[in-house]
């Protein structure tokens, strides 16, 4: 949540002026990415109402190596109707440039907010726009392994130690350790698979009242089970921030939305308990990771990993199943 | 320069339908402030084009007390042609509101970028803009002590102490050891007064190519002696950022342009170089304590405060008088 480049206007019309957007009129430092640096950005042509751009410098994490794969996406995405921002090419047509030895992007500006507390509308839209890119992405070439699948949760978790999850909470260490093993013997293998989005949360939705306006963030999207993308949304979606509240009205929403667009096979419906037993794992570990290596009184907000715990109880409990059931409808 | 308080979308969009603004269909956190929380806010009114402002929550530093010094003198400010931006009041006609017990004031949004490297044609126009600001605000009746006067200084440097200074650099201690007494026994009090802004460096100011499209953040704005203020604003523009190199071209523009506007006396100018050496030390007071004050590993940059002991360093030297003396048509 920070810009970590300053970049003078100077060099900010510069750079702009490498793509066919008019002149430089505004830019603002965003307060949003974790690991790259965001600018608002307003441009001009003579005659016409001013443009924006969100403006992105690649600071660390996501590698350059994927940057052809996420922006193509975008591209790939929007030219198909779904409701992601598209890249805007420079003048030599390539999707990112570089500065400074960083790489940057302009990606066009969608309006919209991000809801903090869904209606079963939104989450029904949300769905609905999942279902879109899983089907839209189908002709897309490119690949990209999923970086933080399970044997990236494991590692995690194994870097914290036992004892640093009991620092974190006492029970800690016995819902990672019951639950770990079981996901690696039960991981479904033999599910539909595509691209997906891998972070869908509430945070990279904009939404104009109850339409999807734009999906953002693809710096997980990567191919996998497809389900699984299902199941993070829905881990997402469906409780409250702490994850002590399911809200069965979103969790219905979400799924008939999803539904509407792209049918769930019945061996996805079966799986998807323990591929959102994994989702959860998955945000578990890098919110434990991150707990025990951001000092407390850093800036940076540290995300409680109980949270997360609490949600892979939830999806562990049989009396929970139900909710992954089809509707009626589903047997005719 | 940081987003301190979070607002999910359904509180902004309740906070910006308490204004006569349309719907809200964007909303950024920006990184820009260092005391407050700013969001560049988006709305629509069906049939219009978008309309954009700066929301800004009030986190500490600014008292409530002085909002409607600040606010009302930008109102009276853009109601004279200058180059500020509107309050837009609520639906009561207030000019700032309440939300958890903090103040937030709903700002119209200015294009422009802040410069880093000023030609003398942009510093020509903010020295205009400035003179601008000085003569409008003369009939408005609000007043505000400067908070960070001669005292403010002499303070924040005696809190550092004369160890803490030498930590930050040797010759320190000696620079304002030497200086502080001076300002004191020679600081005029026969000089006009009025409105100044008080802190009008390159990020103040928001520019369109040559032109001034925007004079911000008036949070240190009050009333004391007119000639400070170009004092301020001259050492704040006319030196390389570290405060080694001094631009005699920019000091021209700047001092040229200001008087196309409002005529220096003879007086002002000839206390120029001590008003110059108070500003260069407010900014060097501050910069020392928070310089102490802040771990070199935090997230927020440090700025160096020997860059300003530099420049006490060149307005003492009688040298470099001749800068401010009169150009050759003043004595006709």
């Amino acid at each position: 949540m920070a810009v970590y480049t300053q970049l003078g206007a100077e060099i900010m019309a510069s750079i702009i002026d490498n793509f066919d957007v008019g002149e430089l009129i505004s830019a603002k430092g965003i307060a949003e990415g974790v690991s790259n640096s965001n600018w608002l950005v307003e441009t001009r042509n003579p005659g016409f109402d001013a443009s924006r751009f969100i403006l992105t410098m690649y600071e660390n994490r996501v590698e350059t190596d994927d940057l052809p794969f996420f922006l193509g996406l975008l591209d790939h995405l929007a030219e198909r109707g779904c409701p992601v921002p598209r890249t805007i090419h420079d003048r030599e047509n390539r999707p990112y440039r570089f500065h400074d030895g960083k790489a940057l992007a302009l990606i066009e500006f969608l309006p919209g907010v991000s809801v903090s507390k869904p209606s079963p509308a939104q989450a029904h839209a949300v769905g609905h726009a999942l279902a879109q890119i899983h089907l839209a992405a189908a002709d897309f070439t490119s690949k990209r392994k999923n970086s933080m699948g399970l044997d990236a949760s494991r590692e995690l978790l194994n870097a914290c130690g036992e004892e640093g999850l009991a620092s974190i909470d006492p029970r800690l260490p016995d819902i990672v350790g019951h639950c770990l093993p079981e996901l690696a013997a039960g991981w479904p293998t033999d599910l539909p698979v595509s691209v997906i989005h891998a972070d869908l949360f509430p945070d990279n939705v904009l939404m104009l009242g109850d339409q999807v306006s734009g999906l953002i963030d693809f710096y997980f999207a990567c191919n996998d089970i497809t389900a699984y993308d299902v199941a993070v949304t829905h881990a997402a979606w469906c409780f409250s921030e702490d994850g002590s509240q399911f809200n069965s009205a979103i969790s219905e929403a979400l799924l008939a939305g999803y539904e509407e667009v792209r049918r769930l096979e019945p061996g996805e419906r079966a799986a998807l308990p323990i591929l959102a037993r994994g989702a959860s794992m998955r945000f578990l570990a890098t919110r434990a990771y991150d707990w025990m290596n951001t000092p407390g009184d850093a800036l940076v907000t540290r995300k409680d990993p109980m949270s997360f715990a609490r949600r892979v109880e939830f999806y562990s409990d049989d009396a929970n199943r139900a909710i992954f059931e089809g509707s009626a409808q589903e047997g005719q």
